[in-house]
Formats: structure tokens, sequence, C-alpha cells
């Protein structure tokens, strides 16, 4: 059972980086980006005011660059050649300071430099100077998205830990739906569910179990009855009614690594009318499972799902597009969107999600997550999608 | 009981902005911040690939800006004078096309046009153009960290919102002090915790309570025995063992307001170590409580924290600054830090954390939640603090 992804896996990464961005006339680098962060060394961390990021030096040897509160915390947990260290943001010597010492330390003047962001970046309080104001370097040379790229096709180990994460998205799922009643309130069903899971998949998985994220979880978010025509809701704390309509969410992060499941559901019954949007539903979602093959574009996809819509006279209550790649974050590029026109590959991991919002009445969409093969796509999902499955009693 | 913030005060948030920006010389301005978009509309979603922003016209309405999944919602719970959405992203037609659009529209162009950031950004997946490369402006003038200085001092409102998630953060540390027991997991306890408190939250509070953000959860984030060393670990999900020094957190977002509840525990017993390093931190808590009042600044706050540590050769010990703001963000600007000289004013809401870590034994930090007064403070957090009250049997 995998339960995180290897040392030697990260240093493929970071040399794998690190000759793209060769390719590209970069001598050195430095990433903000959080995710990248973990994706190339494995340090997990809480952003904050803090600013962190890396370098990678002309020698290509990998630094972390964090607050004192994190120093150990990431000597223990990162793959990195050297962790630096500045006292507290904002400090009497600003942190920018500190990483203006360390680049002109290991030799970043007068050279090609690739960056992901100028800076650090965060909602929290931060303020500092970018680093082109810092630092004299022959050239900056934008890095922006090609780490981004790089988790694009997963690794076998990766796909593992998303399989994993399935899993543990069936049970929450499957406790969801049992305790589903209505006269209870949404975040009275989700929370219980999403406890009893989490407390199976402990005791499962044991101490090698590192989430990194969310332990296993179910949710509403609000789409609970007419509400549920918002694609988009928020947690609204809804009492559910005999007949609603209900669109759910479920996963669990397993070392940062996450999946999609979503249902609709009816409580107790359904009408003709909520019948007939749910079957046009999974029909768009086979449609879109059999447009997803090597060798073909995101947007074929999404051609291929609207003209099933437009066919059936849909077209108006649709609101978005048919799915997105996911891995470390909930939604990452590509897109099954009109104007994306990537080239779908095998080790791809999707979300296929049409949906179909009918006002007054609710939502209609399920969302699986699948691993694209070398002909085709194998589910990693694996609850039941079939109308008579998914009525609550 | 207050558990929204009233329609009138998103109103007169907008103007007051308007008239900061106006007083800047700015005729119209846009805004792409998700915390401030939430704190100037009241339109709380959750952020993706798909851009969103606030546009306020040269006339002062109020335009919110949403893809097509976010239209009705935005519509029926946002507080603005109109809103626009675009077919999806990245779409045949990128986004950023409308918005232009609507920017011309509604007079943008030829004006003084201020901005907290030139485009939407996202990790993800989002790609997209600056606003500078769109449209023809008179002068672009930065409104960075304006709405988050507005944020600075809380409304009536604000300060009973952050109170009701005071009372529920108790609820939830109270099960989770309960539930401690060495030999569990400290998912086991705190997913337990968390349930229970939150079921009580909405029976209590029924139907009008909204979360926007998590209900009542309780952690120790991986913070238990000598991991709590890291005084910003993450969930490693540890077995406690009798004697461990465990650092806890506790809270509830209501309507979005969060608070900050952290208390240092001991499973069964404690050393003379353990009591010895809990007493410098109970009074460096003290120090800082009484160093907090209108007229000093930030950072006489985290001197007078330091100089105690110093006097008390803890200061190796130490490793990040006293405390924060704290509202809409569990961490938001200004800091009790020695760089930051903000003067301390009446109705600024803060934490006090000072955090003393000795390697091998545990971190030492109670965090409280505040409010400063016309002449001092008033506590908002009332969880035992006294070392006989947080021995875990």
């Amino acid at each position: 059972m995998l339960l995180s992804i290897p040392k030697h896996e990260f240093k493929e990464r970071q040399q794998k980086f690190i000759n793209i961005y060769k390719e590209k006339g970069c001598e050195a680098a430095v990433l903000f980006s959080v995710t990248d962060i973990f994706y190339l060394t494995g340090f997990h961390f809480y952003p904050t005011e803090r600013p962190i990021g890396i370098i990678i030096d002309p020698k290509d040897k990998v630094h972390l660059f964090v607050p004192a509160l994190e120093h150990e915390h990431a000597e223990e947990y990162s793959v990195v050649d050297f962790v630096h260290s500045y006292p507290e943001y904002p400090g009497i010597k600003h942190p920018m300071e500190y990483f203006k010492e360390t680049l002109k330390e290991f030799d970043f003047e007068n050279k090609n430099i690739g960056y992901d962001a100028l800076g650090y970046s965060s909602s929290q309080g931060y303020r500092g100077p970018s680093i082109d104001q810092l630092i004299d370097v022959k050239q900056f040379i934008s890095l922006h998205a090609v780490v981004e790229e790089m988790r694009f096709i997963k690794s076998p180990n990766e796909i593992e830990l998303i399989k994993e994460s399935c899993r543990w998205g069936n049970l929450v799922h499957r406790l969801l739906q049992k305790y589903t009643k209505s006269g209870l309130s949404e975040i009275e069903i989700t929370s219980r569910a999403s406890m009893e899971a989490t407390k199976a998949m402990i005791d499962t998985l044991g101490p090698d179990y590192k989430p990194h994220g969310s332990t296993a979880y179910a949710m509403f978010r609000g789409q609970i009855g007419p509400e549920s025509a918002f694609p988009h809701a928020v947690t609204q704390n809804i009492v559910l009614k005999k007949g609603d309509t209900l669109v759910t969410g479920a996963a669990s992060s397993v070392f940062g690594y996450t999946s999609e499941l979503e249902r609709v559901m009816f409580v107790e019954e359904y009408s003709k009318e909520q019948e007939k949007y749910f079957n046009y539903m999974y029909e768009a979602q086979e449609v879109a499972f059999k447009a997803i093959r090597p060798g073909r574009k995101y947007s074929d996809v999404e051609k291929d799902v609207q003209a099933y819509f437009k066919e059936n006279n849909l077209t108006e209550l649709t609101k978005h597009h048919t799915g997105h790649n996911i891995g470390l974050l909930g939604h990452e590029a590509p897109f099954f969107d009109l104007g994306d026109h990537t080239i779908i590959e095998p080790g791809m991991v999707v979300t296929v999600e049409p949906g179909i919002y009918v006002k007054g009445l609710g939502g209609f969409r399920h969302s699986d997550t699948l691993l694209v093969t070398e002909d085709g796509i194998e589910m990693l999902t694996y609850y039941p999608r079939d109308l008579e499955s998914l009525i609550c009693y």
C-alpha cells in the first residue's frame, strides 16, 4: 500500500524541472508557488504572511527558503540540499533582504534566471519587493506554468495515491447516502459521514497515512433542492425535504493527492421531471467517457458533449465545461473546454462532470475521476451511477 | 443573535472604498481579491480557474463579473448593482475579453483606474492577460492593500460575529479536551470533537447560520509530543502518549468571520521541565495582554514580549512574532512584530500567541483572540489558560 511519494521521485522531478529550464536558457531558478514547492520537494506547509520559496542554484542544488518557525520542520520533511531561514515577517530586516543575500551567495547575479512569479504573494497581509528590484541578473525568464505542465501527466505512484483517495471517497459517500434523510440539516449529515469515514480511514491505514489536505469528507455544499441549480453554491445549512434533488461531493486527500466523486441523489422520491434530467445528465457523461482517448484534444471532448446537449435542446440548461485535470489541486489544467486544445495523453487524471441546471427544480451533475490509458480510460471512482442506486431512504 | 452582516453595511463599505480611491485620484476601480470581494459585496464563492472580479464604474455603480455558473448565485446573494457573466474559462473567447467589453461599456477608457491586481490569478490553471494589455486608460493607480486596511478595524457587527465564532470555538475545544486520551490518534479525537460541536452549533443557531468557512473544528495539526516543537507542523496522524505536550487549535467560521483559540495541554501528566516552559509561556502572554492599548504600536507589544524572553534567557527558544489581526482570514495584517509600526486602535481584533519551542520536548503556545477597546483589551476567547485546567485525563 503506497501512502507517500518516495524520496527519489522528488529528486527525479527536480532533475526534470532543471532540464526543462536549461532548455529554455535558464541557468538557475526561483519558485514561489505553494503547490509546486510541494510537488518538487515534498514540503507541505500552511502558507501565511511569511514568504516561502525554492531556489535552484547554477550548480543544480535545491534550496528551500523558509521562516525560522519552519526551519526544522523543513529540514525533517523536505527533499532538498539546503534549508535557509529568516527570523520573521515583516521583521526588522525584510525576508526578501535575506532572500537577496542567499541569491547573491549562490551566484545568481549576472545569470539567466527562471522564475514562476517575481515574488511571494499572499492574501494574509504579506507585502514585499519583487526580486527584480533586489538583484541584477542577465535576464529574467518566465517559467510560469512549467511545473504545472509537468503535473499534467501523473506517475504510477501519483496514480496509486489518487486511487487510494477514491477508495475513501467511496466510503464517505456511502455513509453520506446512508445518513441522508428528510428533516436533517446538510451539515449534520455531512459531518457525521465525514467523521465516521475518517475514523475508518485512519484505523485502516495507520500512522503512515499523512493527509496533507482533508481527511475523508462528504458535502452537499448547499446544493439541495432548488439551490442545487447553483452549480457552485456554498454550504447554506439547509434542512432536507422529501423529493429534493441533491448534488454531493466526496473525497479524501492522501499525501496531498485528491479525487472527485459527485452524485445526484433524490430524497425518498423523484418526479418524472427529475428523472428526465437525471437521464440526460447520465447520457451526457457516457458521451464524455467515450470521447476521451489519447491523441484527441480536450476541446474535442467538450464538442461531443455540447453536441449531445444541443441535439436534446439542453444547451440553455448547461453552465460549465465538462471537466478538468485533478491531482494536488481539486481543479488543475487542462480543461474539457472548447478553448483548450491540449492533446489528451496516457497518465492524465481527469474529472468528467457535464451538468444540467433547471431553475426551481435542481442541478444534475455526476462527477467521476478517471485515468487516461493507452487506448481509452480507466474509471478510478466506482460509486454507482444509476438512478435507482441513488435514492436516499 | 447576529449571524450575518446586514445589507446596508456592505453598501457603506462600498461607499467608504469609493471615497478612499477618489481621494487617491481614481475615478473607477477593479478588484480581484477573493476576500475583498466578499468584504465589499457579501458574495462568498469557491475560487477556481474561472476569474471573478469587481468593477466600480465612474458613476459609482458596483458590478460583479462572474462565470455563467455563478450568475444566478451572485444575483441572489451579493449586494451589487449589476452582475455580468461570461460563458466559461478558457472558452472560445477568453473571459478577459468579456471583461474588457464591460470596462468599455461602463466608460473606463481614458480614466484614472484604481486596481488591486492587474488581473485575476489562481493556482488552479488560470492564465490570462492583464488589464493594462486590454484597455487604454489615463492611468492605472495601485489600490493594493486599501481594502485590507479598511478591514483593520472591525465594525460592531463584525465583532459580534467574531464573538459568536469564539463561543463555538470554546465548545469544540472543550470536547477536544474531553476526548483527548493516550492511545488515540489525533485525527480520531479532533474529528469526533469537531462533529459533535458542529451538530450542537447548527441545532442551536438554526438555518440562519451560514458558515462561509469551516463549521466548528478543533485540531492538533501534528503538534503532539516532540513534534509540537514545530510551531506550524501539519497533521501527521500521530497516536498520543502519556506525558505528551499538545498544542491545539479551535475555531468556527460565522458568516466568514473566524477566531483563534490555542492551548498547550498535557496528556495525563507533565514533568517539571514541561511545567517550567508552560509558566514562561503563560507569563509572556500576560506581558502581551498588558502591552496592548490604543496609541501604542504593534512593534511595541513585540518589544515588550521579547524583553521578557530575553530577561529569562528564552530568546533562543522563540520562533515567531506575538500575533496578528484576525477576521475574514486566519492571519491578517498588522502583526505584533518588531518591523510593524502600525498604531493600535480601538476595534482591532488580534491574536496574542507568544511561543516557546524546546527541541525534543515540545511547543508551548496559547493563543487568544481579543478586541482592542478604548482603554485596553477585552478578551473574546475565554477558555481556561491555567495549567491545572489543561491536563487531559
